[in-house]
């Protein structure tokens, strides 16, 4: 019987091997090489799943954004206006929300001066602006309200991370809080 | 009598010529062809002021931010206490702007993993968040409330810049004016 592989699953193994390697190199430690040791496959087979360093980069860009969809399911089953969990689940609290805004830096340096990978940058914003938006509407704030918030917010998360991506000591997750607080309604 | 070469103008000819690059092709568009052909000097003469790539992107991040501080000049000879008029000094209000957030932007990747880089980095936000501070002083602002807010103000200047980067349709100088309008305190 032929060996099944999970196509799916060996590619988010090397986008995973790619996130550490960007996370702790940067980009330039991305190699088949590298992904194929830290993967523990050939790197024929690594090279196999990826046309190009640049399709790697954007799967693993994507991959770290469906992270935050994930965080974000957990969020929502627990309750669907937890605005505070909304925003937490993009910011750089922990090692893997780090490791998150590692690929989204590295990724930006790329998308600069590139339609499709500038275009997959705004698109990310734009749908969490929107996530943002709807839980504001669903905990009942006033609709013109809305946009000009969800906007401020998500300008102050993205503020956040960025500093505390390359000066974690100034941003450790208590001031990321506080930070964020200033701006969050008190809930009862 | 031999030509005079100011060898300090040559280097911000070639770094400026580099930041142009970047915000038009990123990172990869910066070779030592494309910049002789920008500068209209020759390979050699490119490849003399600058060890390698990553000395001149160096020099063209810090070149980059000396503009801010040569923009900040302008708005403290006007008026040393115009904070709105500090803030817009690192917005990506115009052209030269602009381009300074795509050499930042760019120089991210690579600061990630980096510890020299992304120390020069931690310390221009410092530095910037330590202009703020003061600007706040100096307009007599309660010592206690001046390091939260000049964190507050920065961190949304940094959130929009990013977001103005990547999705500017979004983001027109007028927009960017209302998001910081919300935080600044109205001046008589």
């Amino acid at each position: 019987m032929p060996k099944v592989v999970d196509h799916d699953a060996r590619r988010r193994v090397v986008t995973a091997a790619a996130a550490h390697l960007i996370s702790e190199g940067g980009v330039d430690a991305v190699t088949v090489r590298e992904l194929a040791r830290a993967t523990r496959c050939s790197t024929a087979v690594v090279s196999h799943y990826f046309k190009n360093k640049r399709e790697l980069l954007v799967c693993t860009f994507r991959e770290a954004t469906d992270h935050v969809r994930t965080r974000l399911d957990i969020v929502f089953a627990r309750d669907p206006g937890d605005l505070r969990g909304v925003l937490e689940a993009v910011l750089p609290l922990d090692e893997e929300r780090r490791r998150d805004w590692s690929v989204w830096l590295a990724f930006w340096a790329d998308a600069i001066a590139d339609v499709e990978l500038g275009g997959e940058q705004r698109q990310r914003v734009r749908d969490m602006r929107e996530i943002v938006a709807d839980v504001l509407r669903t905990s009942g704030r006033a609709p013109e309200r809305v946009d000009a918030e969800a906007r401020r917010l998500l300008t102050t998360v993205i503020g956040i991370a960025v500093q505390a991506s390359f000066d974690p000591e100034e941003w450790p997750p208590d001031r990321q809080r506080e930070v964020l607080d200033e701006l969050l309604p008190i809930r009862g």
